[in-house]
Parts: structure tokens; C-alpha cells; sequence
């Protein structure tokens, strides 16, 4: 099984794929063509974390900051559980491979 | 913070960063420079595994699997508890850079 490969063909919108789920870990492919968080959402999840791009671009907002967070491949982030976020922006040329681990519990 | 960059500069021998420790969920990024499981040797892990292989290439045999899986960048595998494993190959003319999310439980 391939992350880069049978990618959802367009414009299929954003396509999420559970590749695993056990007990309180879940991890997530999702590819993007161009979709962003619609206007004034923020997600703020009861879950924590870590998301990478594999390929494409991307543009991660945090409420917190003043600034998006350019992301390119290879770019991960750690988000905890209810820091909010959005993204602002994916690329529309190209789709955007995200590779998301969501888990419960903080970092040690 | 990028998978791809600031790799550990040769010969340093397989390089393991720990990214997100969290009660049982770890994920590490490896680095391997044309290393392998030393012969005779078999992964027999307590903990499930989720791997990626993000740049390079690498082959991984299961014991109970008659030849090599090859790993190319995007290829990805669960590995269960206890599921007797050896990394048989690694490119040593690049780097070759895994991402690994070790858990526990059985997936749902």
C-alpha cells in the first residue's frame, strides 16, 4: 500500500482514508485538490496531533499565531488537543498528500 | 520541523528521533544509510507498528512471508504485535528515511 499512489481523482473534494484505528490512535491519509477550512471555521479537536505533508502545499493557520505556517513536504506539526487551527490554504495545482495521527494524551 | 531535512550526515549509522512521545504512542523518524537487521536477527516487538518509508528504498521480510517486501517512498505497513520481523535491505547510496508510529492494540 502506497500513500503516493490511487490518489482519489479530482474533483472528488477533500477524501479522507482511515488507514488505522486501534483503540485511542487513528491515522488518517487525506488528500487535498485546493480545499481550505471554509471562513471562520477553526478546528478544535478533542484530539491531539501530528500531521505531515507527504506531497504538495499547504497553509496551516493557528489561532494563536499571527502568521499561517507554510507547509511543505516532508513539514509536520504537533498539534495538541484544542489548540485551534485551520487551513488556510492547499494547493490548487497539485493534491496534497496529509499523513495525520490522532491520539489521546499529551507529550512526554 | 521536516521529515526530509536535517538528515543525520553519513556514516553515522541508522539514526532514531523520538518526535512525539505520548502515554503509549511513540512516533520516530529513522534514518538508514544501507543498514539491515544483523543476520539471525528478528523484530518480535510488544507494540504494534505503523511504517512508512518517506524517501530512499528499503525491503522488509516477515517471518512468516516467503520473500522481501520492497519499500519505496510512499509505501507503508501495519505490523502487529509480535509479527517476527528483520529490515533485510537498505539503499546505501542515499539516505533512506522511515517514519514509524509504534502503538498498542489491535486494529478495529
Amino acid at each position: 500500500m502506497n500513500l503516493l499512489c490511487d490518489l482519489p481523482s479530482a474533483p472528488a473534494g477533500e477524501v479522507v482514508e482511515t488507514l488505522i484505528a486501534a483503540g485511542a490512535l487513528r491515522i488518517e491519509r487525506i488528500v487535498s485538490r485546493g480545499e481550505a477550512s471554509p471562513p471562520g471555521f477553526w478546528y478544535d479537536q478533542d484530539e491531539a496531533e501530528f500531521v505531515a505533508v507527504l506531497s504538495g502545499a499547504a497553509r496551516l493557520r493557528f489561532a494563536d499565531e499571527s502568521g499561517d505556517r507554510e507547509m511543505r513536504p516532508g513539514d509536520w506539526v504537533a498539534i495538541p488537543a484544542h489548540k485551534r487551527h485551520r487551513v488556510e490554504w492547499t494547493d490548487p495545482t497539485q493534491p496534497t498528500v496529509w499523513l495525520a495521527v490522532f491520539y489521546r494524551g499529551e507529550n512526554t
